[in-house]
């Protein structure tokens, strides 16, 4: 069993991205599944590329994304991916996409095909606050899910994969004058270490 | 060397009090003081006579108390304490206080003597928001505050004190739809023990 | 030139909607189009079978539906309506549904076939603030928005269609002790009058 | 019977002041008393002379000081102005003080002498977003109720007075991605009246 595990490069000035430094840390082997670790870059386009070769060479049993969604509390689950880039800010590949569908005849969306509601349960078992999002954006995250849900379902359905955002760590904000909700990359790191037993576990 | 430090009992329906937890993982010597510690009830009154027999028993150069924030993303240094009691939920002992002075003849307010910019610096160096905050409310963390430094100023001159608030623990959160903002226990601690550092240098 | 406005009755224990008050106000013609105004109940299922009838009935160019988002500061057209319904509260008929689909075979979205971004830029230039929102959340409003384009798309081809989420109006938060944003009925009337102006100018 | 009531320029970069706004709206004579109105400048010092000028010549049985504290949901009377300056943006005179007091000598806080929570009631009464605030800040508007305060209690001990923040219009944050809680200038000037109502009522 094998559960390949993805998480962004730093984008939007900041120096780190926690999804890196959390999954940096999450043990090799949980639940009875082996996890493989991949950094994507945050563009538009490449990192769809970059995360389709990794299923290709690997073939998961379940593939897990992990993105920073600044200002929010908890860790949460996205049910949905939608099709469409727009984008305020500049990936870093410079490109900030607007009204665009990431696949021209794609469907309007694809659900994720994780079991979000048992990964929200899993996740707060370990005192760590959780919750189903309904919306991962309309910027690199949201493309990724849509991407990667998008090969999945046409090459790879025995594969499940969905998309998970974490908050700012608490050396993002710690210079804010009102700073915005935080989590420690050590609570992150075990929130995706319980994620991925409940995957796991359906596997 | 000795500093005080004190945090409140669990209320409000809560089952653990976050100040209470971290202040228990504080280290018993920092920055060259002793660290005494000290649970108070979190109680109108009581509370303050409860840290006023510590502080004639210890005869520490510092006081430092810590109580809980629920709703706040960062530690937060209390500039001051006003000399009101106005509650909205019941203390630890059934009382809701509306518009009471907490000493009949005393001064409007107490500023803080504690180097609060200092310790917003030294837990932000740590990676820890923290901001100075202009209110500590009207409930008992107030009150305590108020209460303490009012002792100080009557019959400590030479001691120096404050209140710190903190955020919610993260397990206190975890299972709320909309989760308030938490921070760590352990990130807490760390905070503590940077604020103790600050006041400990200009001792 | 018509357009279709509808509102929901009150629910979740409110005593008003102020999407309800706000189309009430709203002027019967604008923009060269006849405004009809229609009230829906909110009730799963029931509510897009009262706006189908009116759509039969009214052979509207557009259908512009108006909910709460209590929470939000902001006028926010919808830009997604996604296939799932999935309440944490009760409709007014007492339906809790969790996670099951509003069309067993429909597609996994639909997205605002109404000129979302033109209508944010004409609400704005009224003084009032409005952005798009990516998601209308899984209860009676995304499930309205869902079945009413799913209608448009089989049936009627030729008419657009989409949501516009509004804030709580201040006499729903006076009382809270920390009052959730709001706008005033007034605002949120001529928001939509503003709307309604963009969207008549692209039929 | 006679009120003042001020209301500052506007500061920040802000366009308008909607304190100002809507106190230019408000009627000349409520509840039996005549409204005196000043606008006063956001510049340290100077607002406190050009107000103490007002009240010299005008001798007002109440004075009611409005200003814009953006962010907030509700109309906020101030339960207490306390003696320091802290500020982190320039005020309009470019003047940027940190940690200083506003009176030497001066008490640590005043208490507002207005009957708040009468006026959080009139307020909401009237189906207005109200709540009683523990903080007006360290910036222009405290210094003022400080100011203002230590003039009265000093001169003319039988003149009551007190400060009342008011959220951004929503003209202020029309355009904001995120928009923060806004409120119309008629909700304010009908909040204004209503609070000066309940002040009158008291006189």
């Amino acid at each position: 069993m094998k559960i390949l595990l993805t998480a962004f490069d730093p984008f939007g000035g900041e120096e780190i991205n926690p999804a890196e430094e959390a999954v940096r840390l999450v043990a090799d082997r949980i639940g009875g599944a082996d996890i493989v670790k991949l950094t994507v870059p945050t563009v538009f386009g490449k990192s769809i590329e970059i995360a389709a070769e990794a299923i290709r060479r690997e073939n998961p049993d379940a593939v897990l994304m992990i993105g920073q969604a600044g200002g929010r509390s908890a860790i949460t689950p996205e049910r949905v991916a939608i099709n469409i880039n727009d984008a305020r800010i500049a990936d870093n590949a410079g490109h900030i996409p607007t009204d665009e569908p990431i696949a021209k005849n794609g469907p309007a969306a694809y659900f994720s095909t994780l079991p979000i509601k048992k990964m929200v349960e899993a996740i707060r078992a370990e005192g760590i606050p959780a919750n189903v999002s309904d919306s991962a954006g309309t910027f690199v995250c949201n493309q990724l899910m849509y991407g990667v849900l998008d090969l999945l379902q046409r090459e790879y359905p025995g594969t499940v994969g969905g998309f998970m955002h974490i908050p700012f760590a608490p050396e993002q904000t710690a210079k804010q004058h009102h700073p915005a909700p935080s989590m420690s990359i050590e609570d992150v790191r075990r929130g995706i270490e319980a994620a991925l037993r409940a995957i796991a576990e359906t596997l």
